[in-house]
């Protein structure tokens, strides 16, 4: 006799999964935490043996607060009536292990463990933040094996939505915990100054006073972004696999690539989609990992052009109808052994003055690990999405990537458009990233002396833009003062690396706060929007607006 | 004896030369219009004969009006005493038409005549607007043979300035006007429709409702923006000049033009630097003609690939160190014989897919004379001042050009820069536009009807960088609709032409008044500045915030 109840009183928001597509498993916990007390009602069945009844789940999510809600997306759901049948307090039925695999398909519906509890998330699987193939990968087994890989999981409000989900419990002889082998547990070590966003995969950027400390990023403090778990890859037997124009793959040791390939440098800054994502969601929720003004860094990485190699697999310089495309696929991969993926067009990869980069040197080192060891794909002015790390596979294409990541992620949008109306498919992939600038220094909320105060920061722009002025404003945007740029000399239209900035300007006498702005003018003379709620998108990206750092000024 | 009084008492508002430097021919209307009445005082001293004492000249400068004036701007003057000796109502001294003529140069003394009136201007020569060496034109002559020219000079406050340098009279014999003949008699007629913003030279532009009409502009109504009187070119004996890379210079005929290189075609949208320069001038006044929104427009152009003519000549696919810079000189010529000219990076020339042009066809028609005729520069995605009419001579070189349009004009500075700080050595030539959007329709100030308003308009950006979305906003820019983009299939890294948009939104039931605002997004997700304030610089370039425009809603 199967009892089923609700566990958990409350109402929920959810989403269907056509509205969740966009979200990256890079994102998720943002996308989970997201998730808020609110009203609506979701329907569910749960069925066992022959027995399969419809029950109502209201399920109270923990959340993490306003600030990460995003709004009245509503699940269309059914409305129900409470299960009458659902007695509280009664006791759960026990199932074993074998029972549990039965149900590993939507026809068959879905179970999963966790600890020592039964849940049937057959109706959950469709709203799953991060896709429906994912989740079933956890189908008929224990979610611990899953949410290793995806360490976001691990939240109270995650356990909030399961436990809406639960149909029974583990016979008492087979209640010993799954332990699940740590896919990070290969991950290297990081420097501990980073500022971690989310440690698996992990996620981290430098203090914003030490980013702009030097011209290079040190490997150490560079920002890392990671999709998955590192991938161990031994250089000795490592092969990047090259799909040529006739149906032949080429397999390129690390010797090859560094011998049979002129070594060239770039120096060139790498930023994050999501770079200042932070200031974006403070105006509205948004998914996305929750980045400072330090998801840029900048290197001088040295590799072999990537159109060499293309054009020594038999590509022509200038491609055809077959050839808009080049896709590029990492050797980091998720439990369905799917890899990371993204593509740039053709014409950047044999164009860009020969600039883009199949790079195993980073600062004059190996390339460490977090970065793509052995190899990793620079392409200098296009944002950091692209750059693929660990890079497996490199395939010409008419289309490009079908990777999660470049269709249904890493795409800006207009502010009107939110989950319940996005069609990813309507947006173009980023791939050169607009002009932007930011205050590394004063912090903010910095208690400054009277006098002078001097501002630091930085300035880039996409596609080799270079930035050509920056300007510095002590009151908020009423008048400005030029900065001085620091930066290495770099040739018109091949402007890969950014312009440190530095200015030292009067504070008005008497003044007790100062709203610092900075803003960039970039080579084709594009500059930063003055605000930020008109660039929203409900992804967080592409955030660029002046930035504006408050401080207060103590007399002596 | 010598007699001199100062004829108008007034102070006035000068700048050294340096600092005007950066003033071209055809923004002098704005120029002079933005002397004002205003405090400042300057020295001068004038001679006859063996004569030369120092005397103090106050002009009362009338101007436009105070929205046309330009700030505190002073002159670096010598305070003087009023001339004791000059007695009001006392005869100007006589001078023959020779003895004018002997003051040619600042060693000598520069005099002119004005009607039957003598002037030494020498004090004069270096505050000119528009440089010392055009001003010499005229020493020891007739000001009207200069004026001709410069038609921007024959203003009621330019006569003012003037006033003030009287010397003398010519003696009752030579008092016959010089006739000179009006340089711009050969001008072609144009379409009456053309909202003119000067005369002589011709520029002009079309009524924005029209311009959106068609997604290619008419030749009769594309903007035109000249410099100088349009030169009259005959086809049979027209030659280019090529410099060789060797001193070796090609002169290629129209016929070879037409038939030794590849006929190429490209739609391409062309943008004057001044568009919407209105909106920066209402902000804080600025220097140049007082276009609206409609100083761009769009034509097929057809002609040979600049590319191919330079490697015809010799030159090589990818520039070396003295082949930075491909300049571009027009049969257009000032008085003095100098050419119009520009240029853009050889990078430019001999890349961006070899659609830079050397147009003999404007939609399908031969080149009208105002666009160029034989022969123009098509440089798509750049700005319209590097696309060289009446194009005489192209040569290749280590340097820009070293024309005023280059080197002192066309230029961004920051809100902070005014006429007495601005360097424009400092400053980059400005090339690729930023991205831009306006509304066409409805017009400022226009009355519509409740119920639904349909907002019309065009969207474009520079470098190739085509517009990927345009928001539209009928609420100031509260919230925003995604307009419906029409427009060509274009090549990604190739959109040089402009999409025309359109939307349709509900007007909030009870609204009076509407505050239609667009915004547009490029291939790079660069967007438009929200507002023009800290964009404003002082030759009101670059003029690219959100439009907006206010409407009332008028009740049935």
């Amino acid at each position: 006799m199967l009892l089923l109840r609700p566990i958990v009183r409350g109402l929920w928001v959810l989403q269907s999964t056509p509205r969740l597509a966009g979200v990256a498993w890079g994102s998720l916990p943002r996308a989970c935490a997201a998730w808020t007390p609110s009203r609506a009602q979701g329907t569910w069945s749960a069925g066992h043996s022959s027995q399969r009844r419809k029950v109502t789940a209201v399920g109270a999510l923990l959340g993490l607060g306003a600030g990460l809600a995003y709004g009245n997306h509503r699940r269309q759901a059914t409305e129900a009536e409470p299960n009458a049948e659902a007695a509280p307090g009664a006791p759960y039925p026990v199932f074993t292990r074998q029972e549990v695999g039965q149900h590993r398909s939507l026809a068959d519906r879905v179970w999963v463990t966790y600890g020592n509890e039964v849940f049937d998330i057959t109706d959950f699987v469709e709203l799953h933040p991060g896709g429906q193939s994912k989740i079933l990968l956890a189908a008929g087994g224990a979610l611990e094996l899953l949410w290793a890989m995806y360490a976001v999981h691990s939240q109270e409000h995650v356990l909030g939505i399961l436990r809406g989900y639960k149909v029974g419990e583990l016979s008492p002889e087979e209640q010993s915990q799954p332990t699940p082998e740590d896919p990070y547990a290969g991950d290297p070590p990081r420097h501990p100054a980073l500022k971690v966003n989310s440690l698996k995969p992990f996620n981290a950027e430098p203090p914003a006073e030490l980013l702009t400390e030097n011209y290079l990023t040190p490997n150490q403090l560079f920002f890392k972004r990671n999709h998955l778990p590192v991938p161990a890859v031994d250089p000795a037997s490592y092969r990047l696999q090259v799909e040529g124009p006739r149906g032949r793959t080429l397999a390129l040791s690390l010797h090859e690539l560094k011998s049979r390939f002129p070594k060239h440098e770039v120096t060139a800054t790498l930023q994050c989609a999501g770079n200042r994502r932070s200031e974006m969601n403070r105006v509205r929720p948004v998914k996305g990992l929750e980045w400072g003004v330090a998801a840029l860094s900048t290197a001088r990485w040295g590799g072999a052009r990537l159109r060499d190699v293309l054009a020594h697999a038999g590509y022509p310089e200038e491609g055809q109808a077959g050839e808009q495309h080049v896709g590029f696929e990492g050797l980091d991969q998720d439990l369905s052994g799917a890899a990371y993926g993204a593509s740039i067009p053709y014409s950047t990869a044999m164009g860009c003055h020969g600039d883009v980069l199949l790079a195993y040197e980073m600062n004059g080192e190996e390339l460490p690990r977090d970065h793509g060891y052995p190899l990793r794909v620079g392409v200098p002015g296009v944002v950091g999405a692209r750059n693929v790390k660990w890079l497996g596979r490199i395939s010409v294409s008419r289309e490009e990537s079908q990777s999660h990541w470049q269709q249904n992620d890493y795409k800006g949008f207009s502010p009107s458009v939110d989950w319940d109306t996005v069609d990813f498919s309507t947006a173009p992939a980023i791939q050169e990233l607009p002009v932007q600038s930011a205050i590394t220094e004063p912090a903010p909320g910095a208690a400054v002396p009277p006098g002078e105060l001097t501002v630091k920061g930085y300035a880039w722009s996409g596609g080799g833009r270079g930035v050509g002025r920056v300007d510095v404003s002590l009151d908020g945007g009423r008048t400005w003062h030029v900065a001085e740029l620091k930066g290495e000399e770099q040739a018109p239209g091949r402007a890969w690396a950014w312009q440190l900035w530095q200015l030292t300007g009067p504070v008005a006498p008497g003044s007790t706060e100062l709203d610092v702005v900075c803003k960039a003018v970039d080579a084709s003379y594009n500059v930063q929007p003055d605000t930020v709620a008109p660039i929203w998108n409900l992804r967080g990206v592409l955030s660029n607006a002046w930035h504006r750092v408050h401080v207060t000024v103590v007399q002596d």
